[in-house]
C-alpha cells in the first residue's frame, strides 16, 4: 500500500503518520494544570485518531505549579475520570523535552493536535504550525475547537483563581482541584 | 464496540461518525472555482479520514461562475490531476443544498472539514462550527491549515484576475484555468 | 445640579443623557429578527439605564424578512415573554430611519447600547462608536457582552437555518420562530 | 421593588448591583501609573453609574513603579485635577488584593467597568468578562471606549518614555509626570 | 548601474521601480468619494516617492456615487486645496480599469501605496499585497498609517451620513461635500 | 526648495527626513538574532530610501543571546552575504539606546521602517507608530510586508529551535547559525 505517495507540487511531502493503517497523533502542552478545556480537546481528538499521545512538556520555561511527575499523574487520573474506558485506552501520556516535531517522530505520530479557543490563540497557533511544517513536512497539525463553555478557560486563569482561594471545581477535574487547594493552603 | 459512549458532562454527545470503524468526513464549499488551496486541504484531510466527501453547494446565493455540474466535474478532474490514485480513491464528490449538518448526516459523516488560511477566516469559521455543534452535537468540525503558498488564494481573487485576463495557472488546476479563460473570452 | 459640567481638555463634551437624574439609552438595530442574543443585551442594559429605547431601523438596505411593524411587534412580544414585568416596563420600542445619533437625540438618550459577541464584531463597533462621537460628542456608546451561549448567534444565521427548515426554537423567541416557520412554508 | 427578579432561562442571574436604587460599579486596574486614558474611562463611567469605585490592585505581579499608597494618592489628585467636582464626588479610590469579583462584592458593586482601546485589548477583556460572569453571575461587565486621542496610550509605554527622559506631560496628569521624572532622575 | 541585482534566494525579484533614479508609486482606489483619510495617505506617500500616481478605479463593481470623471476631478481639486504646491506637483491623477499591477506597470511604478487604518483593514491588505507580489514580483507594496483622527473614516460612512443629511465637512474636502450635498438633495 | 512646507490642517508637521533631496530611514530592532525575515525587510526598504540605518537596540530588557557588538557584527556580515554590493552600500549599521525617535533624529532619518508579518504584529505596530508620531510629528513610519516564506519566522522561534539542537540554516544567515550552534554547544 502506498497511500502517502502523492503529487509533490501541490502540497508538502506528507509521508508519515499512518503506519500499518494506524493514525497516531500527539497533543503537546504544559498542562500546568490540565483543564476541562484540554480534556475536551483530548476527547475530540481521540474520536479521530487511532492513538493519541498526550505529551507533557518537561521543565517548561516558567516554573510549573506541579512537577513533571505530578502533571502526568494528574492527567492520567483526569482522563480516567472523564473519558469512557474504551476512549481512555487509546490515549497515552508521555513526557517530552525539546521540539514538538521530535517528540512526534519519537512516538511515530504523523499529526499534531491543537485546540483553538479564540482569535488570540489562533495566530500564534498558525505560526507554530507553519514552523513545524517547515521543520517536519511529513507531520501535519490538526485543529479542534474547544467547547463553547470552556472557551474562557486557561491554565493560568485557573492558577490565578486558586491562588486567591477561589473555587475551580467547574474548571478542572477533582484531582487537579485538590492539588491546587493544597498548594494554595501551603502558600 | 461502544467507542463513542462517553462522559456527557464534559463534552457534547459525540456519537456519530465512526460507524464500522470507518471515519467519514465532509468538506463543504461552493468551490467556485476550486483552487490549489482547496486541493491542499483535501489532500491533508484525506490522510486523516478513511473517506472524504467533497460536498459542492448547489445554487449558492451569489451566482456562480460555473454551474453545479461543471463545478463538480472540474473538482473530479482536479483531484485526479493532483492527488495520488490511492488517495483520490478515498475522495468522493457530491452535491448538496441546505444545511451542512444535514449533508453530513446524509453521507454518514461524523466530521466537517474546514481549511484555515488567515485570522479573518478564523472567527467566522469558529462561529459556524459552534453553530453546527448546536444543530448536531454528534458531528465535530476539524480544521486544517492551508499551505503557506496558498494562504493568499481565494476563489473570488481567482475570478477577479481571470476577469481581467490575468494568468491564474499557478492558482487553479489546468481544467479550471481553461474554463475561466473561456468564460472571460466569452464574457 | 451641574453633573455634566467637566474638564473639556481630557474628554469630549459629555453634556447630554442624564436629564432630571434619569439615564436614557438607545439600542439600535435591524432586529431582523430579534434573537435571544439581542434580548440578553436588552436585559443587561436595562439593569444599567433607567430607560432603554429599542430602536428598530426602518427599511434597512437589505430587504428584511419581516416588515417594520412586524419586527417591532415581535420584539414587544419577545420582551414580554422573556423579561420580568418591572424590567420590561422600562424598555420601549420605537422605529427610526436615519442616523443613530439623531434617533438618540430625538428620544433624549445620552447613551447608545451595543452588544459585543466576538472580535470580528468589535472593530466595526469601535469605528461606528468613534464616528458617532464625532457626530455627537455628548452621546456615548456603552458596550455589553452577549452571554457565551449566544456568542455564535446572529440574525442572518437564524434566517439561513429557517430557510432550510431547521429548528430555531433555541435561538429566537417562540413568536419569532412561528413567523420564520410560516415564512419558510410560504416561501 | 423587585427590579432584578427576571427570567433565568435567557440570561444569568443578574440580581446584584442596584441596591436602594443606586448603581455601583468598580473600575479595577494596576494604574501604574494612571494615564489620561484611564481618566477618560473614569469620566465616561461616572456619567452612567451613581457611584464608581476605582480599585487599585495591590502588589501586582510585576513590580510597580509606584507603591500602593503612591498610586492611590496620584489617582486621587488626578481625579481632582481633571474631573468636575460633582463628578469627582461620586468617584472613590480603594485598594484591593485578589479577585476583582470579590472586590466588587466587598464594595457592593454590581458592575465592573473596563476600557477598550483596540482589538488586541478586546479578546482578553472578553475572556476575563466571561470568566468573571462564571465566578459571579450577578455582576456584569460594562465596556467603555477610550477617546481616540488616547487609543495609543498605555501605562507601560508611559514608563518606557519616562525611563529614557522623554516628555510624558500630554499622556499623564502633572502629578504623575512629576513622580515619573523624579523616579527617572533617581534612577 | 545595477542597483536591483541582488540575491534571489532571500527575497523576490525586485527589479522594477527605480528607473533613472526616480522612485514612482501608484495609490489605487475607488475614491468614491476621496476623504481626508485618503489625502493624509497621499501627503505621506508624496514625501517618500518622487512621483505618486493616484489611480482611480473606473466602473467599480458597486455603482459609484460619482462618475469616473467627477471622482478624478474632485481628487484634483482636493489635492490642490490641501497639499503644498510643490508636493501637489509630484502627484498625478489617472484612471484605470483592471488589475492594479497592470496599472502600476503602465505608469512605470515600482511601488503600490496602501493606507492602513485598523486591524480589519490589515488582513485583506496583506492578502492583496501577497497576491500582487505573486502577479508582479518586481512591484512592492508600501504601507502608510492614516492619522489617528481619520482612523474611523471611510468613504462608505461618509456616503451614509450624507444620505441622511448629516454634516460631512470635517471628513471630506469642500469640493466633495458640495457634490454629496447636491446628490442628497437631488435624491 | 521647500518640499516639506504643507497644509498643517490635514496632516501633521512632516518637515523632517528629506534633507538635500536624500531620504533617510531607520530600521530599529533587537535583532537577537537577525533572521532572513529582517533581511527581507532591509532589502525592500533599501529600494525605497536613499540611506537605511539598521539600528540595533543596545541592552534590550531581555538578556540577548548575543552581545551588542556581536549582533551588529553578525548583521554586517549577513547584509554583505545576502544583498548586492550597491544595495549593501546604502545600508549602515548603528547601535542605539533609548527612544527610536531620538535615534532617528540623531541619524537625520525622517522615516522609521517596520516589517509586518501577521495580524498579531500589526496592532502593536500601529500603537507604536501613533505613539512615535505624537513624540515626533515630523518622522513617519513606513511599513513593508515580509515575504510569505518568512511570515512564520521570529528571532525567538529561531532561538528556541537552536536551543534544542534543531537546524536553523534556512532561517538565518550562516554567520548567525554558526553563533547559535556554538552557543547551544557551550550552553
Amino acid at each position: 500500500m502506498q497511500r502517502d505517495h502523492r503529487n509533490q507540487r501541490d502540497h508538502g511531502k506528507l509521508d508519515e503518520g499512518r503506519e500499518h493503517g494506524m493514525s497516531v497523533a500527539i497533543y503537546p502542552g504544559s498542562f500546568d494544570p490540565i483543564t476541562y478545556g484540554h480534556l475536551d480537546i483530548i476527547a475530540r481528538a481521540a474520536r479521530v485518531f487511532d492513538r493519541l499521545v498526550v505529551a507533557v512538556l518537561e521543565n517548561p520555561r516558567k516554573t510549573p505549579l506541579l512537577g513533571d511527575d505530578d502533571r502526568a499523574d494528574v492527567i492520567r487520573r483526569a482522563i480516567e475520570e472523564t473519558l469512557a474506558p474504551d476512549v481512555a485506552r487509546r490515549v497515552s501520556i508521555e513526557r517530552f523535552d525539546g521540539l514538538t516535531v521530535e517528540a512526534a517522530r519519537h512516538h511515530g505520530a504523523g499529526f499534531i493536535v491543537r485546540g483553538l479557543r479564540a482569535v488570540s490563540d489562533f495566530e500564534s497557533e498558525l505560526q507554530m504550525a507553519h514552523f513545524n511544517r517547515k521543520l517536519a513536512p511529513g507531520i501535519d497539525t490538526v485543529f479542534f475547537m474547544t467547547a463553547l463553555e470552556y472557551a474562557y478557560l486557561s491554565s493560568s486563569l485557573v492558577k490565578e483563581i486558586a491562588r486567591f482561594g477561589g473555587d475551580v471545581r467547574g474548571m478542572v477535574p477533582a484531582a487537579v482541584a485538590e492539588r491546587l487547594e493544597a498548594a494554595a493552603a501551603a502558600g
